[in-house]
């Protein structure tokens, strides 16, 4: 591998309790990391992944980092390029974390350098999205548009990838935790009426925009009155074991609100302050674990960059 | 009468496409006027009442204006004081422009500063919204709050009156053609689905949100994109003749987005700049006009005062 580049792309937060599939948020860490180098051979090759128990495809065109650098490669008109790519998943999958976005985010980014910079970050967004596509089967930028952008991201409109940066306080930081169960994307969607009644869409939209209102004016108690979600996590709490005393756990700790991050099983609290995000993250992590359910907790600022070359 | 104070309070456009029942802005004109001082005779008395055609009760407590008074009286302790309120509707009812809401937030103003001030706009705000309940039915502030506060007002949750102010670029023109057509509010409220399909929940939530962040950024483009209502305008927009002609002649005369007017029939558009505001308040006149039905234009920056005293 000649000329290598590595790029580091972080674990996100998608639906955020009050913008299902519209809003997300990028972590610190986890993350995924992906190497990129020229290669003698002609295309694009995946000769490595580490970190994934062999649950992840080599096949480029079934992986996400490599189907979203392929059609990156493809839209180059530099199909027929060497390139190796190794895969390190640094996070766990399935988790509710955005892990397959990662892959999908730091794959564009790595072939992007390794070439040059042809496109920027705004330009590669199509090309990750359509990685994360193999992964969950929808055109979705929930979890790929902060992985990939960094920082609080609203998008307006999934099809026309029509996507916003919102302003974040300073202090804002995110307790994640991951308890060690598995849930189905599957079922996570199963579980979910197609209708809402209108008065929880009102109440919901009220939350929605007052959330947004209170990052524009870091007003945390705005944000914690605004930080709850009427029509998702009802219907999918009952998919995570003790999701309910976890959560009265971070709030009695001093969290602004807490709900599930992305699909699940991963719990997120947002906290004023790193001191009180710690606190919360501990006390989350003790309902887990008296009930004996491994999990690990990831405590992070709201991440500004997104994927970086290393 | 002595000592009397004038109050004149604007009408409102409530909902604002994104936003049912959350959202609400200020007009400059039209509006109500009410007029209060001291009497001899003990309590509260409306003395006249201009321009209702006789539709609006003499009784205090089945008129808006005179019960939001009363019970803003009740609640200082000073029910006995000799008030005498003459109510001036300058603006139509019935058009969805909030001027129930206009004449209560005038009322408890007007009284209030009779009164010497005893209490600021926003404690203000719950007796005006008990006003509004006579003639609505409803604890509801997206006409009340704006037309008492001024501003883009949005109300996170009407039951605990969590209203804030929205930012508004400068150049923020509403043009609002009131057509002289009946629209129930029982009709507006009986035609709505109290289930919304998730998806659109979605969409409406991202336009809402996108909305917000338009407004926030002046990013006229992103209010144009966002200014579409997927949820209750298709179902009322049936219960106004003409009203997606006139929504095309907006949007063609350069609206950023054009919908109905709380429940209707009046049909507002936002616009960049006075003049377009004009263009396309004319556009929307002509439909109705050439449609024989008589109209109304009001051309408006978004009122940032509120009920004043005159």
């Amino acid at each position: 591998m000649s000329n290598s580049i590595r790029v580091f792309a972080p674990a996100s937060v998608a639906n955020v309790a009050v913008g299902f599939d519209i809003l997300g948020f990028a972590l610190d860490k986890p993350g995924d990391e992906i190497k990129v180098g020229f290669s003698d051979q002609q295309g694009l090759r995946i000769t490595a992944i580490t970190g994934a128990d062999g649950k992840l495809p080599l096949v480029v065109e079934k992986n996400t980092a490599g189907f979203a650098a392929q059609q990156l490669l493809k839209h180059l008109n530099k199909e027929d390029i060497g390139i190796d790519m190794e895969i390190h998943k640094k996070m766990p999958f399935g988790s509710g974390l955005g892990s397959s976005a990662a892959s999908a985010a730091a794959g564009v980014v790595a072939v992007n350098a390794l070439l040059g910079y042809p496109l920027n970050k705004q330009e590669l967004l199509h090309f990750a999205v359509l990685g994360e596509q193999i992964a969950d089967g929808a055109y979705h930028a929930d979890n790929v548009a902060p992985s990939l952008l960094g920082g609080m991201i609203l998008i307006r409109n999934n099809s026309d990838l029509d996507v916003h940066q919102l302003p974040i306080p300073d202090d804002l930081y995110a307790a994640v935790v991951h308890p060690d169960v598995e849930v189905l994307t599957k079922d996570a969607r199963d579980v979910l009426s197609d209708q809402v009644c209108l008065k929880k869409c009102i109440e919901q939209g009220g939350n929605l925009a007052a959330f947004i209102l209170g990052l524009m004016n870091s007003d945390f108690e705005l944000i914690s009155r605004s930080l709850h979600d009427v029509i998702i996590e009802p219907q999918r709490a009952q998919l995570i074991p003790n999701f309910y005393d976890v959560k009265e756990a971070a709030v009695t700790a001093g969290a602004l609100g807490c709900s599930i991050s992305g699909a699940g099983p991963s719990i997120f609290a947002l906290c004023q302050g790193e001191e009180t995000g710690r606190a919360v993250g501990q006390a989350m992590q003790s309902v887990f674990s008296r009930a004996g359910i491994e999990n690990q907790l990831y405590l992070s600022n709201i991440n500004r960059d997104g994927a970086v070359v290393l």
